[in-house]
């Protein structure tokens, strides 16, 4: 699919809350939870997620006309209903805009940029905003410390275009449902309605099993990193740059340590901001293209990880 | 883009629940009921969205081997993360299957169908499994007699393959985010969060404002019809059937009243089953189906409105 990535931009809250200021609501040392999750620092949002995606929206739209579809990939709404395109949209002063939303946690940027693809492929539309705009800090439990560190706010948004050059050399995508409840919000929905006399607190806030996540992961994530290659003919070496999702800095590591990709081919975040669900990967990539780590004509290995349990990968030619 | 519907299938629950019945708890008469909304009965499911969502997929899952992708279509998830198309696969006994959520509210269905014939027409899938499941009923909010009276349970879901004959002949959205608080559940997400000292029992619920809706609807709806047809040199005479969401009756009859197709080629099925929000347009096409309105190489048009404010509709050659 010829599609290109025309513009990126990204929100980054000013504020920023160290893990010695996490500690204290959690209970345990700074050291603990840099040892643990690898994250300093996270950034705190005041503003609302639509707000956030429209502030980094802007970034993407920077000298362009305006999109001719807006899907929103994030990870936690704004609200039920409508669906949180419509607000960004406002947000943005556009009007008339078709706009829908994409949602597979922290890979809803990936499945979304996948989907513009296909959509511009097809001619349906010209010029896509993906727009990945998460604040999980509102979603912290305290009582689950190691969850509760990782998180910080952020929000990504990139403009996809039809191109002779660049294009997406291959997207695979798995969803694991024995893996469903290793990472959940389970408030919000059907499920634990606030009028259901079984919901607790508990089911308002992010719940994951780390351990089981990573376990299960870590095969997945190898055995697609394996067969994206092979299936493409190339090898590790011929990946110019890895943006992977910023689950943590164990998950990170693991695509130097088991996916064979050296450290400095991988782009590493989770210090300085934590993982942002889905605004994670758009956010490293467009820090990455801002950072000249990506130029015109690289091959890029976009990767990670979402709820579900699912695993997703692009390989695209920037 | 050469698709077609290669089945079909739609959980009803057996619970029906009667005007005289909802005229109790909304402190109005089930006269009253039935001349604002149209709705005489509507279904109350006692299983979640999920279950609702793979009881519907299997009726047209029906003979065939298994999708190589889910999309689930529904307006208010079953929790908030991981999204429902990982629960509707779980419910439905698969592993591997990539899966994901696409949400406009009342038009998911609609946004879904033409993202999937997007997916097939370039060649990223073969088999897609789209599914629409919503409980209304659990939104309702019993201090707002109108949007109470109008809402109901179901499920629908189809399947889409590459086809040589059949098609999706042209495709339209629009939304109009001046209309966002139209149509509402302001909780469920970061805006209106249990731990928000704002947040009031009625964010849990449904809310709509009727009048506006209608208001502004009517005239894009209108305008989008007569956009589709000549740009594609039609009349409405062209038409075979028309599928309408069934918003309300009133909405449902202005398709005849100022849309010009008569009412024995508009599916009307609101007094049965009421607005089962996602699950409105396709458990229509469904029992369109099932009930032979529809037979291979008919023109149908499919269009609705959704909360956003969202119009979109989609002409096929079934």
């Amino acid at each position: 699919m010829n599609v290109k990535i025309t513009g990126s931009g990204h929100y980054i809250p000013d504020r920023i809350e160290t893990a010695y200021q996490v500690a204290q609501k959690i209970n345990k040392s700074a050291d603990w939870i840099i040892s643990r999750t690898g994250v300093k620092n996270r950034r705190i949002s005041d503003i609302d997620v639509d707000e956030m995606g429209a502030l980094a929206a802007r970034g993407a739209l920077k000298g362009s006309s305006k999109p001719d579809l807006i899907i929103n990939a994030s990870g936690v709404p704004k609200q039920t209903i409508p669906d949180t395109s419509v607000f960004i949209q406002k947000a943005l002063g556009f009007k008339g805009i078709p706009s829908f939303s994409i949602h597979s946690t922290c890979l809803s940027f990936l499945t979304a940029f996948n989907t513009a693809s296909s959509l511009i492929h097809s001619k349906q539309y010209q010029k896509i905003l993906i727009v990945s705009s998460d604040r999980g800090s509102i979603g912290r439990n305290f009582n689950e410390p190691e969850s509760a560190a990782l998180l910080g706010d952020a929000a990504a948004a990139i403009m996809v275009e039809p191109s002779t050059e660049s294009k997406v050399i291959s997207h695979k995508m798995e969803t694991w449902s024995e893996g469903a409840l290793f990472t959940q919000v389970r408030g919000g929905g059907t499920y634990r309605h606030p009028d259901n006399p079984e919901t607790i607190d508990a089911d308002h806030y992010f719940t994951m099993s780390g351990p089981n996540v990573y376990k299960m992961a870590r095969k997945k994530v190898y055995y697609m990193i394996q067969n994206i290659l092979k299936e493409n003919s190339l090898t590790a070496k011929d990946i110019n740059f890895v943006i992977p999702h910023q689950a943590s800095n164990t998950a990170i590591q693991a695509y130097s340590k088991f996916g064979g990709f050296p450290e400095h081919k991988v782009m590493n975040i989770i210090s300085d901001y934590g993982n942002c669900v889905s605004a994670s990967i758009p956010l490293a990539l467009s820090l990455a293209i801002r950072e000249n780590k990506i130029k015109r004509g690289d091959i890029v290995l976009i990767i990670g990880t979402g709820a579900g349990l699912s695993v997703s990968a692009s390989l695209i030619k920037f």
